[in-house]
């Protein structure tokens, strides 16, 4: 595969996981660093979340885990917006959650069930 | 729900997640501390295994992702045994790993795929 | 003992380490997912802060440390007034701070210490 | 305060905590780095752990779940000794340990609790 | 040496990396504790930023890394700013960040760059 | 570039960085996950390592931070060993763990210094 299909295949699944809005804010970063936007979209999306083998509900499972467990909060907002748009319910986002109080403590579920609570609520 | 049925809902969990042998394992921490191994069973499979909303597959792809990005390897080990006793395959497993390079890093990674491998090669 | 009594319990501890408003401000997480307010409750307040050989005190010492450890510095705030309210003195919280320095560094030491400044001051 | 004497003073402290062989392990990082050795007997124990307002077995309290919240298992063991000889009981540091499991989550407080069962056991 | 010899060297060093503002933000600390204060400019700056061996430019590389890969964003802001008063340019920075992709993944790193472009943006 | 050319340019720069037994014992990842290691060649080494605006000696000064950082000390033996190859002497690499100290705390840098003390030993 060469390069140019790789961003291109980035971006056709970043476009299944986060709206128009979403992806020009992420796109913000392209002015800093036009390079990181390259690897974001060619080997983050092209290469990771274009895989077979797991579906998309399952990469965002492993993604908001991921973002949970080392305090990422930043970034676990839009990735809520993404699970809630490749099908994950919010009872299953909330549940994502509390399973993970057993792994990495209340303070980093608390704070990840008060940011769900406010992008349930700018989704309504 | 009275607390020995807590606990005896943790121990039916439990024989979904583990086989007799890692089951006997853990229960070695008991010795040590009666009450950390009571809250295990309790909070950790009665409280939280046990709820409805996610499947045994899907709380395993929650587990080896904190596990991992938190870099706690030395659990690691019964979960992935975990993962294939509820019906990961090897091939899921090692894309849940892959999947999380990009949130992360190689290191990490790298890591946990190296004892994926001897698990894989253990339950062969 | 029975479930009710483990929130019982939880609640009783609450009221020994936070104020009436602080603890409002916590129950708002009941409104996200009244579970997880459910195991704050009774597993973290009930079954844990509730059990004895350690004081207070002694507890108010470990919660800082992790949080401050862990860099969960949102939840720092409402410990370090629970420290306050069970009656560590703003010298040994600022000791506690310091010793920090030598296990997690200067940078979440001296964020830690930020927050405990603003904290006093409110307290004044 | 001349610098000779805070290494003095570290000295002093650090046999208050260590028992002579644990100190001599200690001192091999020495044929290594001897500045790094100097800087933690210097500003580790002898401006650290030689300050007043906190207690031997308050500063261990902090030790230990800096350690368990990081994952640093391989100076949690001379820590456990440290916190026995200072005057922490066997409970008491079991309890620390459980206490953490709503802070860090159990795989932490597990592996923990294991190595706090080998040191209970080299000590009887 | 002793020890108001290193509180000099510290304030030395600092001069070197910090403008006289961040400098003067940085001593708000020492309203809370000037202990904390005194720590800093001794150790931090006197014993470890004051020695040979490794470059000004070298130095920010590392505290830059570090920051980074534990998430401590507040830190970076200050550390950015003495990344470009030693000499290190906004493509090094840049590529800093981006080789960290590979050891903490995209969530840090993006995060990191963003920051990166706030500071480049007040520096112009 | 196409991807075959990403693959090549980083096995040319793994070269540059590791011994002929290490690569070797890297290689042995593709066992049990071809694809991790064509992305450990292709974007770790082809896409990052293989990048200009940093010299080979600033790389691995960041990645021995990062993995130091993260507590990754399975990793930071290959990478000693790559960092004393492009250059760094045995005084620069104690230099970066001292300097770590102040922003990692001494447990790691402890433990990261035992480990460098083991490498440089093997290399005489």
């Amino acid at each position: 595969m060469e390069n140019n299909k790789r961003y291109e295949s980035g971006l056709r699944a970043m476009e299944e996981f986060f709206s128009k809005e979403v992806r020009a804010g992420m796109e913000e970063i392209k002015k800093i660093s036009p390079d990181l936007w390259e690897m974001i979209v060619s080997f983050g999306f092209g290469d990771l979340y274009s895989r077979n083998t797991l579906s998309h509900v399952q990469r965002e499972i492993i993604t908001l885990t991921a973002l949970i467990t080392q305090g990422a909060f930043d970034q676990l907002k839009v990735h809520l917006q993404a699970a809630l748009n490749v099908g994950l319910s919010k009872e299953e986002i909330i549940e994502i959650i509390i399973h993970c109080v057993g792994y990495v403590g209340f303070p980093k579920a608390v704070q990840a069930m008060g940011i769900a609570g406010e992008i349930f609520k700018e989704t309504e």
